[in-house]
């Protein structure tokens, strides 16, 4: 999608064919800058310290890592070294550890002197891929918006989304976001209600997006949202995912499994966005065996910003003596999500349903 | 309850023996600090700023503002005027209007020349019964808490707020944390979950009182609280009110009907701290009825805290091209509140249930 008006990516090879160019989300909104990932040092830092975030644009990311490692050094050692690196950065987004094994296993077989090539060609085809399958997903959920429209047909259609599942968390389109933008580019009126979604408030960075884009929307607290969908304010809720069980329970950021909630006590359809590299096929049981990160109580005591001049400054809002907990993610079991909007079409959040879908479809190794 | 180890009421009367002293809760909790309030339009201020918050303590310092108003003007028109003043300042706390109404319906019968002294002294009894008020509903939330205990004997129990209900909020005590405090003096092993409460961060005010006091307590985001529900972290979950419908329906914070849906979802009981000047008895319907406050946006993109060297700062946290939408409140309809604690004992979250509790008792004018 656009920045100031230049379609853009979030992730690109620079100019010197090797270092990897990305956002940096941590300045955003007040700036747009990028950052150089030279190594899989840098490229592990960057995610850890969420300059990149959003499940699919870290896999994305990862998948680069093991091209700069392998570029260092395409030994296996240090390819394993390199990979285990990447996993211990983020553990609870699925596709982190997709698209590091995707990478590390298909280098296996070859020369050591052929990795790094071999490497940079898999990260750049997870990222076309990437783009192709949010473009797929956006087309499965504009059907959806188009179909809510014709219910009140005297307004646009309300979306609420919590987190950011843009295209800042993709290489392009984003997954939650990919209906919203096709159905704005098509003339369907769209207004977005976007939880601020602490305590990262990667919502502004949603909110950033579809103003760039120049899709109507308000930012919201992350508890407004229940009271909106009680007064009819909302039609729809779609969100992304950082990753779905075989059986259809869906983690994604603290506060989802909320707007679940708020949405089945009042009968609005809750959809996830899950792209395929974030279904956890070995996964049974999301609502037990996700395992849910645990950040620094920092991140939600420490609020960033922007001072009156406009330069990033910060403020402590918690008492001292007050310890916080932060945790980064829920699980929304199965039973309360309406549909899963996948590249291949719109599943029911079932083992059955999940299955049949991707039947016949030959997932990359 | 105790602000640094002495104890302390949220309002009291200066030295001088017709101002009125509270504490500037938008200085919490960097720093300490009172401000005395001398006119009508002084506790106006206070009241729309949030230096003072809290259906209960806006109620009480309203009941004063009357009594300043009756010292510089006790004519009809000039109380009509101030009573008028005075409603206008928060829609959806009932108390304010509750304790208005009270006060200038009692100085009708009366010569302008006793109405200055009488006023007073209504506003000094309304500030005295909230405190046996809320200590009676510590006393009924206690027993609640004790119940709770024997299930996890080997752990505190586990309680979570929304909001701050506490001794803040109120003239001393709380609402929702005088159960809290009572079971801590008891030596009841108790530990709450703070939900910081965006937009305003009235949890802050909340870990606040608890660091007083000595009572552990955890800040977490507000949309963190479903998932320690559904991990089985919370045993019961007590909020404040700034109306309860005479049905049941329960406004309070934006945030808590999507705590109650949470505490449904998981078998966790959901518990209103109400005291009888919250109950709205003409009020049929909550959720369709009760006027929700909007504020400023400003509220949501500007964060107020402290800076490196403690003071006072604040930042922007939106981008300048969204817009944000600030609801102060919600509705959480009864069928999910497992019962309001009231002065009176705990009562079912029904028409009859209230009715019944208070059959018999008289209610002040």
């Amino acid at each position: 999608v656009k920045v100031d008006g230049v379609p853009t990516r979030s992730i690109w090879l620079e100019a010197d064919g090797w270092s990897v160019g990305v956002i940096d989300q941590l300045a955003l909104p007040a700036a747009v800058r990028t950052v150089t990932l030279r190594s899989v040092d840098d490229v592990a830092r960057a995610i850890r310290e969420m300059r990149v975030r959003g499940a699919p644009l870290i896999g994305a990311t990862a998948a680069y890592g093991i091209a700069l490692a392998a570029r260092a050094d395409p030994s296996d050692s240090a390819l394993d070294a390199a990979a285990g690196q990447l996993l211990a950065t983020r553990p609870t987004a699925v596709n982190l550890r997709w698209a590091v094994q995707r990478v590390r296993s298909s280098l296996a077989g070859l020369q050591p002197g052929a990795r790094a090539e071999a490497a940079y060609e898999i990260a750049t085809r997870i990222c076309d891929e990437d783009v192709q399958i949010n473009h797929s997903i956006g087309m499965h959920g504009v059907k959806l918006l188009r179909a809510l429209a014709t219910r009140n047909p005297d307004r646009p259609v309300q979306v609420l989304t919590h987190c950011n599942a843009g295209w800042l968390a993709t290489v392009d389109w984003g997954t939650a976001t990919a209906p919203i933008y096709l159905a704005h580019r098509h003339d369907h009126p769209v207004h977005v209600w976007v939880a601020e979604t602490r305590p990262r408030l990667q919502g502004v960075l949603t909110a950033w997006e579809l103003a760039q884009e120049g899709v109507p929307h308000t930012i919201i607290a992350d508890s407004a949202g229940a009271h909106l969908m009680q007064r009819g304010h909302v039609d729809v809720v779609i969100t992304g995912t950082d990753r779905v069980s075989a059986s259809g329970d869906v983690a994604n950021k603290i506060g989802t499994y909320a707007a679940a909630l708020a949405a089945r006590d009042n009968g609005v359809p809750f959809y996830v966005a899950a792209p395929s590299p974030s279904i956890d096929w070995q996964l049974a049981d999301g609502v037990r065996e996700t395992p849910i990160e645990e950040r620094d109580p920092r991140e939600l005591s420490v609020v960033r910003g922007r001072d009156e001049r406009g330069d990033i400054a910060e403020v402590i809002v918690y008492p001292d003596a007050s310890p916080a907990l932060n945790l980064a993610f829920d699980v929304t079991p199965a039973r309360l999500v309406t549909g899963l909007i996948t590249e291949q079409g719109i599943a029911p959040a079932t083992r059955d349903g999940l299955a049949r879908l991707f039947a016949g479809v030959t997932r990359p190794a």
